[in-house]
């Protein structure tokens, strides 16, 4: 048994259609513990664990905490925020004050970093601390772990879009471009193809940003495409490039990572398609809904989401720290999997971009290995409420500073 | 009575996610009637009218008309044709050569016109045509009918993405502008409101292409708004423009009657309030999927296309022509409806823009009427099948021509 005290849990980044299940998972499974004595909510991430602005969620009633479990995006609140040395340093401070033992961070690749850090700060000081990261994003990205909460259901609504709007092509006999994010890692674009069943269904070409694409390479498949089925769908990632060319963006802004905005690379290649090919072509970017319309939740990721929350309070309650939950998957029809965990140094500052295996030879199309992996992740959520979306919010129970308000 | 022949029934213009509940129930009528020797299926809407490209409807099974019923856009393919007066001459010179008696056009105002125009142009010959027009549009923008199919599925996608990516917006404190189709008439960026609850619900700022907005109003409802509710979610349509300004859009091309094509209006009141109010802005399109993301299919919606196509067949074997079918609304909880027919002449080369009072005296969101006419058109479809979407297609046993080939 490790050490009593009180549990803090936020939320980091941006959203996922699952994210709060994994929130409810922590106070569900806090609330079982003789360790946890309280478990505070971050209301903005990391950023308000340093301004000490916390809530008390288990003053939080059961039946509202069930019902923002099925909200998509941090029902806390949340931030992308890449703490410093000091930001460590002032947290290390908060966990004091607070009495504060148990750290739960739910988030991409950047929180397990920062969760990290913490961990490894907390070993050189007299502060016995369990800091266990939660998986989140929709990228899939994460190594190790056999797929990341989030994933799943942002396949269900690509794959779906997909096959929507390629009705839509089809009857007009056009082409359709539809932009999936993704600067770094194909999965979510991958999964566009999920819904595909013969050769004439969309999508017909499925660029992930790890391909290099030569643009006449690119334009003689669109036309073999189109001259077979009498229509073209493209999915291609918002990082997609040419070989040699830049990222087309219509945003001449800048994110808070230094990074283009993305966005842009759909009308660009339907322009390009239009101006090939004689046809007309429309595009379509999934943008925040592809992370965000819970209408399409998997029931398979909101158990993994719910699980991994729920197991990194067990872990840490059992004396874990400085690890990252996984999935394990051990059967895929039924889909089965359990919790395990990884070293959280294991995971930190890298990225899982799709394997060859799962892409063509043509580098053009997904494998059937990928379809394999990727389909059991997008179960369709069992109790889908009728009716438009409505979730309940937080009330908010504050707990008030104990130190002198920082300056970052 | 009226006279013995074939039928044609065709789709036109953009998708909805019901039109091809229309086109089923036109087909299960006429197996009924005794008036519709054959009905024919036109390809690709009237284009395919002049070329006679048809296909056999009686011969393709029950089973799959069934399945098709529920699939998204056109599944005989469309067309945006404006007829000319020799195209009219020529539909009447096919109609003569198969026989055909009755024509069942589903569309929005372009589709009634060309109806019309068929109509009059057959009762100067000797040849009795019934022809009948059935409403389709997301835009909800015919005249006298009480509301159009297509529009309370489409209504539904767009009110649950706002609630979905609202909840990003709330998470981070940011703006978030969507940006909703609707060039001359708002009732789909009207409907975005219909899943708010509360005052700090999105959308908090709705503007249809009906409002002319001053930009200094504008930025003081976003400062007003962002500062009660710590988040700023606005409904745009794409046709909006400030008051003596131009539409904002990133396309350079245009469409295939001369309009700009319209998208982009969102990207630019996002950068606005970003610069204004010094928070993050992102923007949505919602693109091709607020016409054709299934998932969302009203059943009201559902069960009205039906009805309209359903209703058109029988209508015209009783002798009606030169008409188009209208919801008339018999009550709202539950909702009930009836058809009937209204003369295509009073229709057509209208525009049903939002009323008056269904915009608030601030002009930036819309009222309690507004809300208890469509929100009765969203109801969710009641069999939805789980998974993801699979949609059969038509095998189209060809109709051969019986004309020389037409140029226009």
């Amino acid at each position: 048994m490790a050490v009593q005290g009180n549990a803090v849990v936020g939320q980091s980044g941006g959203p996922t259609m699952v994210i709060n299940a994994s929130w409810a998972g922590t106070i569900e499974a806090a609330r079982e513990s003789a360790e946890n004595k309280q478990i505070y909510g971050m209301l903005g991430g990391m950023e308000d664990l340093l301004n000490e602005r916390f809530i008390d969620l288990f003053r939080e009633n059961d039946e509202l905490v069930e019902a923002i479990r099925y909200r998509p995006s941090s029902a806390l609140g949340t931030c992308r925020l890449k703490p410093k040395a000091n930001d460590l340093v002032r947290a290390m401070e908060v966990f004091r004050a607070h009495n504060i033992r148990y750290f739960f961070y739910i988030g991409g690749d950047d929180s397990q970093s920062a969760c990290h850090a913490l961990a490894e700060l907390a070993k050189t000081q007299d502060w016995e601390m369990n800091i266990v990261g939660v998986p989140k994003t929709v990228d899939n990205d994460l190594v190790i772990t056999d797929n990341c909460p989030g994933f799943g259901s942002a396949a269900r609504f690509a794959a779906s879009a997909v096959q929507y709007v390629a009705c839509d092509a089809e009857a007009f006999g056009n082409c359709e471009v539809i932009e999936i994010m993704g600067r770094n890692a194909g999965w979510l674009t991958a999964a566009t193809a999920l819904g595909r069943r013969e050769v004439r269904d969309a999508p017909h070409l499925v660029y992930p940003p790890e391909v290099i694409v030569d643009p006449d390479k690119f334009l003689a498949d669109c036309h073999e495409a189109y001259d077979a089925h009498g229509y073209l769908v493209i999915a291609v990632s918002e990082g997609f490039a040419f070989a040699d060319s830049g990222v087309a963006t219509t945003s001449e802004k800048i994110d808070e990572f230094g990074h283009a905005r993305l966005g842009g690379v759909a009308q660009a290649l339907g322009d390009m398609v239009e101006e090939e090919l004689g046809v007309r072509s429309r595009f379509d970017r999934l943008g925040n809904m592809q992370r965000c319309f819970a209408m399409a939740q998997s029931q398979v990721d909101l158990d993994e989401a719910y699980a991994v929350g729920d197991n990194a309070v067990r872990r840490a309650c059992a004396g874990e720290t400085d690890v990252m939950i996984t999935i394990q998957r051990k059967g895929n029809e039924p889909f089965v999997f359990e919790c395990e965990t990884t070293s959280l140094a294991s995971v930190t500052g890298q990225t899982r971009t799709l394997p060859e295996e799962f892409m063509n030879d043509e580098q053009n199309g997904v494998t059937e290995a990928f379809l394999e992996y990727a389909q059991p992740l997008t179960a369709p959520r069992v109790d889908m409420p009728a009716g438009l979306p409505q979730y309940p919010r937080l009330v908010k129970f504050p707990i008030g500073p104990k130190l002198e308000a920082y300056q970052r």
